[in-house]
């Protein structure tokens, strides 16, 4: 069976750990958000690429979910001494290693697909991981600053990177937009579109609809790769309850002006990508409103609290995926 | 009391430690030796720059005489887990950072000098560093490496980088030749001549002469400067009966066609150049020597066992200096 897996941070990263428990034998490729990278001390940094390649691969900080196992920061802590930040960015002494051979062969002259490739020689992820694409694309979230009167920007409205507004500000401001820069210009990296075109199943794993997945999407072809893959479709859903279940999903959400509910997030991938939607089991509910917008629908139990419960959750997916290609 | 001092790494640094306290109120200027220099993992390394930088700043390692105290390897580790070498190249996780703060400053504009400056402003060295140069010059070593039937290039004669040879070969084959690679396109870096010129004494600390202070003097202009400044200029032996204190010194003196001895260095520097020569009490012998080529040679206690030894050698120098001015 091939699988493919459009996959932000965290939350795909544990749902593919999942995915492969559920389902050992199967060619998984994962398709990668890339729009959250950023340029950090001159380095090229790829938070969602590295957090599906240190879960799968073993290195994982488990508590935190991203960055490594085993970590130190002395390196982020001289760059602090030389008054050289930013200081909110938490790249450890070992994460910044793959940070130095990502720029140095993006520096060669290498793709980002070909970096990624080359990364993963060492992680053995168990899965073919592929960012969106080779070009750059850049979330940009546009907010206005909390008039504090103390700073020189307060009060104005700015765009500001994705990571500025999720790590820096923890998504204290409202995102009043949402913007994937440069992704109107990107092309699929290569393989993306041969492995929807390939692929028996899709899955949206419970990451962000908006700056995850819908960034994925936001590149022109991989939308209409997928709706016409012919294909099942099948999503599990990132809010819980109308909270997300990890994150901040809720603030990305009302920017695209989509309420934070499990039912409101298969709306807004709406019936022509979606064929199936799984939602907690809290939000059995909304079950109805969800097939009524033409997707299949089932409630069944989506924490991810331990490896057993994730695969369970790919399981249901992919049980889904087999009802609807039956239907 | 103005005084120019030409440096190399570890002996140049520890001599400076001294000079500060044998002379706290001199204005102390280091030109320091860059053809160490070397790119490593993208990032611009400057060897002798840092030792000297972090020797005056209390950063150093003071056991290994360079790199930094309480310092750990993880980032070196892991890219040797992504195979990305060269190992033999010991930058440890806080060291790194100044690496990477050099090569964004780099990157975007700043000439190294005015990096050196900015890097300074953390370590407050309490003497004005400046490297020889803004350009590159890389400091090549021609060796026949051995034959040991086991690499694809073993027999091979070939020019490789100092530290290669240096650090990965431990100087284990005969330097047949030593190229400042750069060096005659070189311009002193902006305040080296100014500082040369408005000198009171210029001293030459107990760095390697060849690969050290020899690089610095290859700086078309560095030389004639110091010639012509018309004051005191006073070295002190690197070697103490016959081998070098610290280091290989003896290795590349060979590949200049200099024996390994006190009074060969001062008459390889010449009188042209050099007004005042130290050494060591065991070499008192070879003062006669020294005298005979027109150098003044007083014998005093070499080695920098600990800080007060060496004041006390600064102040043997600048007795010299004085005495040199009075003659």
């Amino acid at each position: 069976m091939r699988i493919v897996v459009l996959a932000g941070g965290i939350g795909g990263a544990r749902f593919l750990r999942g995915l492969k428990r559920a389902a050992p034998d199967a060619d998984i490729t994962v398709i990668g958000n890339t729009g959250d990278d950023i340029h950090l001390f001159g380095l090229k940094v790829c938070p969602d690429l590295d957090t599906v390649m240190y879960t799968l691969g073993g290195g994982i900080n488990e508590e935190q979910g991203w960055g490594r196992a085993d970590e130190t920061f002395h390196l982020k802590e001289e760059l602090a001494a030389y008054g050289v930040g930013p200081e909110w960015f938490g790249l450890g002494d070992r994460d910044f290693a793959t940070h130095i051979v990502r720029t140095q062969m993006l520096g060669a002259g290498y793709p980002l697909s070909a970096v990624t490739e080359a990364l993963c020689d060492r992680w053995k992820p168990g899965v073919r991981l592929i960012p969106m694409s080779d070009d750059r694309v850049e979330t940009h979230v546009a907010v206005t600053l909390p008039d504090s009167g103390s700073t020189p920007d307060s009060g104005e409205r700015r765009a500001i990177h994705f990571q500025e507004y999720w790590v820096r500000l923890r998504a204290s401001v409202p995102a009043e937009a949402i913007v994937p820069v440069g992704a109107e210009q990107a092309k699929p990296a290569p393989g993306v579109l041969e492995a929807i075109a390939a692929a028996d199943v899709v899955l949206f794993p419970p990451s962000n609809p908006v700056v995850s997945i819908g960034t994925i999407l936001a590149v022109p072809g991989i939308r209409e790769a997928i709706a016409e893959a012919g294909v099942p479709v099948v999503g599990l859903s990132p809010i819980v309850g109308d909270a997300p279940v990890r994150g901040m999903a809720d603030k990305v959400l009302a920017a695209v002006g989509v309420e934070s509910s499990a039912a409101a997030v298969a709306e807004h991938y709406g019936s022509g990508l979606l064929d199936g939607w799984l939602v907690d089991t809290v939000d059995a509910g909304s079950a109805e409103r969800v097939e009524s917008a033409g997707i299949r629908c089932r409630a069944v139990p989506l924490m991810m609290t331990d490896l057993d419960a994730t695969a369970q959750m790919a399981r249901e997916a992919l049980a889904l995926a087999q009802e609807v290609r039956g239907a």
